[in-house]
């Protein structure tokens, strides 16, 4: 336990006792948000996403905050705002959320409709099952729910407040930077506070301090210039399907390291502190893969697991599809082939130069004959949290005291660009808290959050609140 | 000019003149036919089916022949017959062709209805339009339109005849092995007469004496139980895509051989009398692969480009398929990902076997974290025609004299099943002869017959018969 006890003042006492009696009407105002289908990368869905924007809106007006939908050129941003008005100076907190989901699919594996979620009684206790359960509504909910709290129990917050919701958080937020820059003077806090990660182990609460950076790039390589029979010109014909595997098939080596020249540049080696802390936490990656039926790690065979996750730089296909895919078969020699390919960046590296790279890696191989085509989904830089400042600790303890067992600083394998951004564009600093479990299957059929989650996930907020304003 | 010129018979000259005469009745008759929507593989169309073999039967009944439909599991058979009842011993020939046509889609690429055939006029000459023009009504109707021709002319036809039509041609032809098998005595002849192929060039006819043969298999390689965020687990788990690029990527070396252990077992040499006359044919690989848009055979280096589409066996990707393929990204690191793979086989090649070291190539790769299931698409035998039947020498000297150009024995890339069954089946030769040429479309949007082929195919098949039965 690193976490010094104190007594909690009263009013954290009198807020924790409130959301322990009035957490039923707090999972159904979750239930209703999640009821909402807003899906931001597809269009069909964008009457929703505003929708749920509106929903939030009308959530923090009921809670005393000025609070309004902003639009963009997507989806809206939600801005609130709350300020004692007696004159007295209080540290200004920033907190993050996203209002958006994942598509569904593969929708045939959802045991019920991802937007009528329910609460389950499953071996494992509650869980409030539905797309966005925990990513990121659930989590979202959990510091509203914190205020309401707060608020109903001692009548005020005991610091200023803005809350900061877009749409777009799963569709590579276009419109985020331009609307931070414009809002620059709105948004600019003492501290931002993000709420879209997971717990480090089951009951074992993390702060995020490292996050991977993210580029996304699709590829379409074109070879027959409309699809061909097989018999007619199987073998003469250069089949797109074939070049693509080819190529891809090359991109990782034996050892599970990554191909493409200079990929590892400026990739720099933990610092022993950072190393000494994470092996302290023994991860535990027979566990972690044996829950999704693996068993051996598929990184690079030189790093350990957690490396491999949190401060290795990673090539993925996220998706490739090319030819006759449906029923029965069909013995097409396809015009067109195409992937999705994802790379996961740390610390120092260039999103831009890692797309150059890539490019250049397979433009050298393809063959005369075939063409190809590059597009460019989203970036995102690494990122390091400053976690000298002083509410890093404070959090800690914070939650420590909450869970029962040490808050970890911890790395996180996926990107949250926001981290970033509070830092780069608006120059404050940011603490990423969240309270998903591994098994929460988000971006996947299924999602959930375990009702335990959301309900320690709202006390832990009032706990790290209380801390950071007093 | 590889032909003995010989002058033709009375009887020819009057067939011939007769075919001239009347060939405006003989394409009304065949655009009457091809505005039955017949497409065997789509149930809805199963009344045009029997429609279309209704009124083959009345057409052939128009000819003095007893025909009639046989009823199957699937689409009707038709099965005619022509026997002088004079006692003189006169050659049997069958004739063999599918009244059934492709699907029509995508419809919206048509410049008019499929099923409301037109003669146009084009730059190139005129055309018979509409789905089946080529594949295979306007091909069988050659052979029904000489037979009418010669009966007008001459009164009665030079041999004994049997009239095949299968409607399930497009289909897989469920049931024509136990049909044929059934009626084995009834369809047994002297050779069989099959018109479902084309030209060699614009101008120069062609009997095909090699077909390859297919083997389809379908695999899907299972990584992680679930789909995954690529930032959540890409690293340490293993991405079945990643698996399938790689093994796939791997079929063909950098020369464009197949990579599969003993796939080229059994494999011969093409007889150097066969290389030669190939090789006569002066086949313009430059312009065969121009006109889809490639410049650069891709089969095996070492073999000419005719010897790889018509007597090397191939390996080729015809589908492919994992992960987030819609609009935008998604980071998933996906459960599964499938491909459909099929071989063109040569003769000697064995399809068991073929699927069985496939099978063994790709489970001795898998990781062992990974699990793959296989499944069989159909499979057709490799066929090679006897041509040391005196008919092979007949029809090529009969298809020189119409045509002004010497025909070829060629090779076909693809697989016509049924060439094969008149061997195993019913343990006679079969013969390959049709008018089709490569811009046909056949099997695509606005397919197409020459009245050229049409009206030149009548007359080819006069000559071939002439020969055949005298």
């Amino acid at each position: 336990m690193t976490a010094a006890q104190s007594a909690p003042s009263a009013a954290l006492t009198a807020a924790l006792a409130e959301i322990d009696n009035s957490l039923s009407s707090a999972l159904d105002r979750l239930l209703a948000l999640l009821a909402i289908p807003s899906i931001s990368t597809d269009p069909a869905y964008k009457p929703a996403c505003r929708k749920a924007a509106d929903w939030l809106v009308a959530d923090l007006q009921s809670l005393g905050f000025t609070a309004e939908t902003r639009d963009t050129p997507g989806h809206p941003m939600v801005v609130a705002r709350h300020k004692p008005q007696d004159g007295v100076a209080r540290p200004h907190i920033l907190f993050y959320g996203h209002y958006d989901v994942q598509p569904v699919d593969p929708i045939e594996l959802w045991t019920n409709d991802p937007f009528a979620p329910a609460i389950e009684d499953t071996a494992k206790g509650k869980v409030i099952r539905g797309r966005g359960a925990c990513d990121d509504k659930g989590q979202l909910m959990t510091f509203l729910e914190a205020c309401r709290a707060w608020k109903t129990a001692n009548g005020a917050l005991p610091f200023n407040l803005t809350i900061f919701f877009e749409g777009e958080e799963e569709s590579g937020s276009p419109s985020l930077i331009p609307f931070m820059k414009e809002n620059a003077n709105e948004l600019t806090a003492d501290l931002a506070l993000i709420c879209d990660t997971g717990l480090f182990a089951d009951k074992q609460p993390a702060i995020v301090t490292m996050l991977r950076g993210l580029v996304g790039e699709e590829i379409t390589i074109t070879g027959p210039n409309k699809d061909l029979h097989s018999g007619m010109y199987g073998g003469p014909a250069m089949n797109p399907i074939r070049v693509l595997t080819k190529i891809l098939g090359e991109m990782h080596d034996e050892e599970g390291r990554v191909q493409i020249p200079n990929f590892y540049e400026n990739v720099k080696e933990l610092p022993a502190a950072v190393a000494e802390q994470w092996k302290a936490l023994n991860f535990d990656a027979g566990s972690f893969l044996g829950e999704v039926g693996l068993s051996r790690p598929a990184g690079e065979a030189d790093r350990s697991p957690i490396e491999q996750l949190w401060s290795r730089p990673t090539a993925e296909i996220n998706g490739i599809w090319g030819g006759y895919t449906g029923a029965g078969f069909k013995t097409v020699l396809p015009s067109k082939a195409s992937a999705k390919i994802s790379f996961r960046m740390v610390p120092g590296q260039d999103p831009d130069k890692i797309r150059e790279n890539f490019r250049a890696w397979v433009s050298a191989q393809l063959p005369e004959d075939c063409e190809i085509s590059f597009h460019a989904h989203g970036t995102s830089r690494a990122g390091e949290m400053n976690i000298t400042n002083p509410a890093f600790e404070a959090a800690r303890e914070a939650l420590s005291e909450e869970w029962g067992l040490p808050a970890a600083f911890v790395g996180c394998g996926g990107s949250i660009p926001i981290a970033g951004h509070f830092g780069t564009v608006l120059d404050m600093d940011a603490m990423l808290i969240g309270f998903g479990r591994d098994d929460d299957a988000i971006h996947s059929p299924n999602e959930k959050y375990d009702v335990e989650c959301f309900h320690k996930g709202i006390r832990s907020w009032l706990r790290v609140l209380d801390r950071i304003a007093g």
